[in-house]
């Protein structure tokens, strides 16, 4: 696309504050201090039972050209944002520091340490309104996802929501719907951009173009082939599926059904599909379907399912809260030390976190956050009494280097495959769609 | 931004099923006929009053460019998506079309027309996934933000939520809370691109990387003037209030609050501030705030609001359920003839519309849609009962022509005061933040 639409950096996706904090810490000398900030939320949304992390190799992608171009600085000087030191400090900007996460398709819950990132406080504290937007919005759609395809069991779901979210974010969410175990996405553009099954059937207005339902069905079998999904309910379902199997045969592909009692109609028209011998042709649903909904259909005769609104709006929530703090930092000695505000009903927890997931007989028992110096961190073994124990947080920046390997296609469908084998590891109760308690406590340890 | 993130025209952020209908209708002929698509939604989000339109300058910007590129193509002959007539076909592809829309800020309720398409199907079937995405979501947010302002009075509002939600969405959200009555962004990037006013205080991370809660007050104080506004909630409000009037002395711009009971945390500050001779220091109070907890303050001394998660997730709906419905096309024998799907709650109104509001005494009385042959619509006078009357849609582009003077800043902030006029001409039943019946009735006229 031009630089007609995009004619700032990604930098730029930043509160103004970020800057203004900068400049005042660049000349009062804080800006150097080492840092170490962390994201995580304080609740899970909608009282569910877990949430999914997603959004990590986006944030990476963009992290390889998070600084302002000229044009940016340009527009800083002429609306006095900052001082021209700082300017001139932005102009060498690159990001030197480290970055530790919860891999994609990892569950999280309150007070995950979900994101670290290390450096001075200068070069961290720009990236936070950009994390935090990527993993919000991610995080949420991949959690959605997830309670979406656990209803659906071993049907495939599909991203069809493209349409009611913001154009961006809908291709986001077909990439942290994969995540959730989506199976592909009828949204070209994330096709294109992450590898990804695309898949589509027709709309109503293709039916209605043509004079006769019939011609509609003639011609896209005509142009796609007998395997083709027709959409059945634009006037009379049965007699769209008499119809179609005319024109195609039994050998049609699918239908879809988009109205109406899904569960009645889907049995009635997988009798009827049977009669005329279309034994094969499978069944699409389709009309605001969520975890809900999915589930109420799980005895219905439904192939696959489309889903949209619900997916793209993280199915009643479309952030998922989290927040970037500050937990430790160097002091006027130079020594790092921990720190936490007191606000009230938002204090924070001091001091470097590592993660760490407990496991008796394969089973998740808790989320352990462990608090402390990097040293205490480091030598901490776990009690017999905690299990199998597992580290939360890998590398994804190394002192400036991006893990490129986490950006990939194949980095996005291994999240899928290991979202799928952590989920079978939480207690059964992690499945449950009802309001309630995390599915696993998380137990903060200071050290 | 590099082509790395957006190796895609806009074209490409569309549904795969809009191309794969275009290259059978254009096997079947039907790709020629003249069609009229509108844009228009079932019901209101969560059963509010009325909804505000945003997102058409955005439209207009992408309709420039809307245009598969060459890699578009190629990865669309790759993968066997259309055929390569179809491909020949897009090569050439321009909108030559027309489209009327309501005007950014203008109310809609259930069932206005609130875009109309008119073009051959195959230009039109083409824009259907994009231009919901921008309206469904734009609006969400354009809705919200009215809300918002409207409870907060005369209490200017200002927009924190970017990192709450997708990246760009954030910046789209930037752009239709202006609409909606915000009156200034957080987001670096909206303001630039849009001429936004750009606000910020400071983060807690800034009192923590600091020794002390004085080192950081003198710090900010001293980079950007005594006229900013501090965050007084990292340890101890009252604390924050005396060192920061300390430092700054009575001249001191503003405090932020960002957490606690705000309505008795105001009270405790402005008593605090006026008895230190701060009479004029500002009081801006954040925390998930949304209409309800807003007009929740109407009697705290509070000066502005900075609002984020509810603004930027539309208050509890993020997008519109705008659909995109062909009511209109050319026949086999050449003529226009109205069509409507039958589709079991979801069935539609045939025939072109045009959209009235009728006022009495200045004030709306109702929404009237005709449904009719461009002939009748065009004829029609409105009845003495209907008192006056204005005519809705507005042509965005004519035959290609894209009306470049409603993508501008002047037409950003036009929209904003166009919104606060017609929402004081609404019943005053509009302003309730309950749920209920629309503020006005729609009626649908078939002429």
């Amino acid at each position: 696309m031009t630089m007609d639409y995009f004619d700032f950096s990604p930098a730029m996706m930043t509160d103004m504050y970020e800057y203004t904090m900068l400049d005042a810490a660049l000349h009062d000398g804080t800006a150097s201090r080492n840092c170490v900030f962390e994201v995580f939320t304080r609740h899970l949304p909608l009282r569910r039972r877990y949430g999914v992390v997603a959004g990590l190799g986006r944030i990476l992608e963009y992290l390889k050209d998070f600084k302002p171009n000229e044009s940016d600085l340009q527009y800083m000087h002429d609306n006095h944002i900052v001082s021209d030191d700082c300017i001139n400090w932005l102009r060498n900007y690159k990001f030197h520091g480290s970055i530790w996460a919860y891999r994609e398709g990892e569950m999280f819950f309150p007070n995950s340490p979900i994101l670290q990132v290390e450096g001075t406080f200068g070069e961290c504290v720009l990236l936070e309104t950009l994390l935090l937007s990527v993993l919000n919005y991610d995080s949420a759609i991949a959690t959605a996802a997830s309670r979406i395809t656990s209803a659906a069991g071993n049907r495939p779901c599909m991203d069809m929501g493209g349409r009611r979210i913001h154009e961006w974010a809908a291709i986001a969410a077909s990439r942290a719907a994969i995540v959730g175990g989506f199976a592909g996405t009828a949204n070209l553009a994330a096709a294109k951009k992450y590898g990804l099954k695309c898949i589509g059937t027709a709309a109503h207005c293709f039916t209605l173009v043509h004079d006769t339902e019939r011609d509609a069905f003639v011609s896209q079998i005509n142009t796609l082939g007998k395997g083709t999904t027709v959409l059945t309910d634009t006037y009379n379902i049965e007699d769209a599926i008499r119809t179609a199997v005319e024109v195609a045969g039994p050998q049609l592909g699918g239908i879809r059904i988009d109205s109406g009692d899904l569960a009645t109609m889907a049995q009635r028209a997988r009798k009827q599909l049977d009669s005329l011998g279309a034994t094969r042709t499978t069944i699409t649903v389709t009309n605001d379907l969520d975890e809900y909904s999915i589930a109420a259909l799980a005895t219905a005769p439904v192939d696959s399912y489309g889903v949209g609104t619900r997916l793209v709006t993280g199915s009643g929530c479309a952030t998922c809260n989290m927040v970037y703090k500050l937990v430790e930092r160097e002091n006027g000695a130079g020594q790092m030390a921990p720190v936490a505000k007191k606000s009230f009903g938002k204090a924070t927890t001091g001091w470097r976190k590592r993660a760490l997931r407990s496991y008796q007989y394969g089973l998740a028992q808790g989320e352990l956050v462990l608090a402390g110096s990097q040293k205490a961190l480091d030598s901490w073994k776990a009690p017999a009494e905690y299990g199998d124990t597992k580290d939360l947080l890998i590398c994804a920046v190394d002192h400036g280097d991006v893990d490129e390997s986490l950006m990939t296609r194949d980095a996005l469908f291994a999240a899928r495959d290991y979202h799928k084998a952590e989920l079978a590891e939480l207690p059964i109760s992690a499945l449950s769609l009802s309001e309630g308690d995390p599915a696993i406590n998380t137990e903060t340890l200071n050290i």
